[in-house]
């Protein structure tokens, strides 16, 4: 009896040992399991606070398009900017904004989709207490790149984001 | 003694199941990590086997962009087509092929992007073991909506996928 109460217990410890070891495994593949690439450190001022950047394309000039994979970590955001040829937001992950100038702050989540009209003055980026990533599709950029205005202040921010 | 192994092997029970329903619960949750809603069955004759459209705009027509979520059963395709203005592919699930006619098809996983050229003949669809889920973006559509031209034949189909 001894020996079988010895044995179970070692099995027990075996098994909450491996059972702890596969949930870990399942969150970390969960972890990785980002859709697109994270990219390069974005170093340009257009931008506040830390955000990635994969550039996807287009490779095909002849598209008039530009699309790239962009990570912010919370708080980051584009400064105020819009595109002559509008452009698509595809959210994959997280939480964030979308503020067109004069309007409420929209919160988006992981399957949102925004359509930015073109010209319209707006900024996108995290959520105070999130990471987001989004798809960024610019379309019709033979009218040209993104026209870029000035930051979104910490109280623009504050304020739209509370 | 008697009494610690009885509650041990109890507490061991209890164990297991918790930890066999951890696991199920993790698998769920990442079987509906979809990105983007699945939508509506294709019905069109545009399309072989079955699929699913989620069509996400665009809602603003001045955009000439319009954007949809595409998911694939296994073997599932468009027949051979075209796009006057382009498409660009987002794979966000799965492993399918893309097509243009006389070219060697490509091997496609989450995280590909594909960029179909203007008046590029072709087709995109699920690998013959696998569900494939990918946003499409067609381009410029101020110069015109898909153009179909007929059906990838079986023998097509599995000549590229095999």
């Amino acid at each position: 009896m001894k020996y079988s109460l010895k044995s179970s217990l070692i099995f027990l410890a075996i098994l909450i040992a491996s059972c702890s070891v596969e949930k870990k495994t399942d969150e970390t593949n969960r972890q990785n399991e980002t859709v697109f690439p994270k990219g390069e450190k974005i170093t340009s001022n257009n931008f506040a606070g830390t955000a990635y950047l994969y550039m996807m394309g287009a490779k095909d000039t002849t598209l008039d398009a530009s699309f790239g994979n962009v990570t912010f970590e919370p708080k980051a955001r584009t400064n105020w900017h819009s595109h002559p040829g509008g452009q698509v937001l595809f959210i994959t992950e997280g939480e964030g904004y979308y503020q067109a100038k004069g309007e409420p702050a929209r919160l988006l989540h992981k399957g949102d989709v925004v359509e930015i009209p073109r010209n319209v003055k707006h900024w996108h980026g995290a959520a105070p207490d999130s990471e987001f990533v989004h798809i960024a599709v610019s379309l019709n950029t033979d009218k040209g790149g993104a026209v870029w205005i000035g930051p979104v202040t910490d109280e623009e921010y504050n304020q739209s984001t509370k």
